[in-house]
């Protein structure tokens, strides 16, 4: 079989699972503060879209990161929708707690596999952080499914070139202490689609019954070809942002997740089924440059679906009539 | 073996060939004239980072493109590197035998699959271009190359689904005439990673010593997804514009080619080879803004390479240290 038709084989009969993070992964990073009322329309907008998971917002210091302050009032408010797991972000133990009490779905946790990143994302060093993450994924047993997303498994904008190994090695550790999900996170956009296929390729094999999600950020324009990759490598489990806000406060230079309803709409297009209606999700988009007073790096939001249809020029028959005329000469 | 590894196999020992068209695709929607040095020097330096082909201009009517009335000064006054083909675009024979007297290497001839867009962006039926482009290619035999590039050829903004069957039959159509090369063009971005693969696989077998190129715009962001898919299809030949600047003044909410530097980046963080030299690229790409007065939506010229390090927090071992100390608590 050529390889196109091999690839198109591959592709059919999926099921794709969407994880929004633009909530928390795209207000964090926000200047202004979004009122929290609008937090919960958003939520509950998103709650109708079909997506498997939102992570709605991160239970950290109000210090540290004020845009999400009201983190506790958000998660009891908002109506969940059977089906859809809410997520919330926890940087430690008090955070998890926190989150506990506001009875999430599903705590995500989060550890840098390179020790400068760690320590500049988290205050701890890698084997603090592994430390806190075990005792965390003890604490939520039987409460909440708990989530490791290991931070620069792509590569670090400090450190450069991170080891496979060291990314399969934490991995190995998360799976054996419980962990239900784990995501490989390409936080500041180092990944190219070669090395997502290879670094991600037998991992449902070597993790059984862990489910395995990657994390793209579109800041070298390799978002969704990544996806692709991940796709070859047999991955269905997706982050995204609405809008394709978000970014790494303590990662220079990167930009946005990919684009939620950009990954949907290639998805729809390719008839790959994510359960997500594009268009509802297309309605909250448009919705974000309002909520956070600056534009949005999502392109379908501006383009339109590819099934848009435009009207030809008004002249098209006069233009058809000059041509033909051009023929008897 | 593993889906991924399988496309890690697909993807090593290739060699792509990257057709800058910016100073074509890029200048013909520009409401400012760029002074013909500026143009020339351009593309001079364009000529020094590796690429395959350049698309130089357009000899079109100097009344319906303006921005290009230049194109026989800048064709005939650019400094010609061997082993670089330097492609005009020919709209009609009187183009064409202008391309001619200039001596380009390539006349690149366009038509759309679909009839309505054909009408809206030449003002011909199918029948008629078709014809005008058949002697064209007569006209030029031994004198220039002829690369016939089809429009529309993943769907039509007008007429919507444009079927395989359309493209195919242009093609062989074309490849039975003696045209050198067949560009298949996603003229507004509406092409999908698996219809590329599907679309594009075999080409190579059904239009022996044909060269193949395809032609994507990142209209719904997934410009460098279905280049993904074109390679898995076979096809190593690639249309791009630098900055990704560009568009079609003909179809509604079409945005920029795929850029040039962000192709060249991914492609060589893949280990797969394409003779660019990606920072020759990002210079000449860093000169666009103040060349056309308006920004471009090339992603690594903004966020750096991928292997770009940064330094870690200036206060790195303090965090280090406090890190620490917790610990002997």
């Amino acid at each position: 079989m050529a390889a196109g038709k091999h690839f198109a084989a591959l592709m059919s009969d999926r099921r794709v699972h969407i994880n929004d993070v633009a909530m928390r992964d795209g207000l964090q990073i926000e200047a202004v503060f979004v009122p929290t009322e609008q937090k919960i329309a958003m939520v509950n907008a998103l709650s109708q879209t079909g997506l498997s998971k939102i992570e709605v917002t991160s239970f950290t210091s109000p210090k540290a990161i004020p845009a999400l302050r009201d983190a506790e009032q958000v998660m009891m408010e908002i109506a969940r929708v059977p089906g859809v797991r809410y997520v919330a972000l926890a940087p430690n133990m008090r955070g998890a707690q926190r989150a506990l009490e506001c009875r999430v779905d599903e705590i995500n946790l989060v550890m840098s596999a390179s020790e400068t990143h760690n320590l500049a994302n988290t205050g701890m060093t890698l084997a603090q952080s592994r430390k806190v993450l075990t005792d965390i994924i003890r604490e939520a047993r039987g409460r909440a499914a708990v989530n490791i997303s290991i931070s620069t498994a792509f590569g670090c904008p400090m450190e450069g070139h991170v080891a496979p190994e060291t990314v399969y090695a934490l991995g190995d550790w998360f799976a054996s202490q419980g962990a239900d999900g784990i995501t490989l996170c390409d936080t500041t956009g180092m990944a190219n689609p070669m090395q997502v296929a290879e670094l991600a390729d037998g991992l449902d094999q070597r993790w059984p019954g862990v489910e395995l999600t990657l994390h793209f950020h579109n800041t070298r324009g390799m978002g969704l070809a990544n996806v692709i990759a991940g796709l070859i490598a047999g991955i269905d489990r997706y982050d995204a942002s609405l809008g394709g806000v978000g970014g790494c406060p303590y990662a220079p230079g990167a930009t946005g997740n990919i684009c939620t309803e950009d990954l949907v709409h290639m998805l729809d297009t390719m008839g790959v089924a994510t359960g997500v209606d594009v268009d509802r999700l297309l309605v909250c988009a448009a919705r974000l440059p309002a909520m956070l007073v600056h534009d949005i790096p999502g392109a379908v939001v501006r383009a339109g679906k590819s099934d848009s249809r435009y009207p030809p020029p008004a002249n098209i028959e006069a233009i058809r009539a000059r041509a033909l005329a051009r023929e008897t000469v």
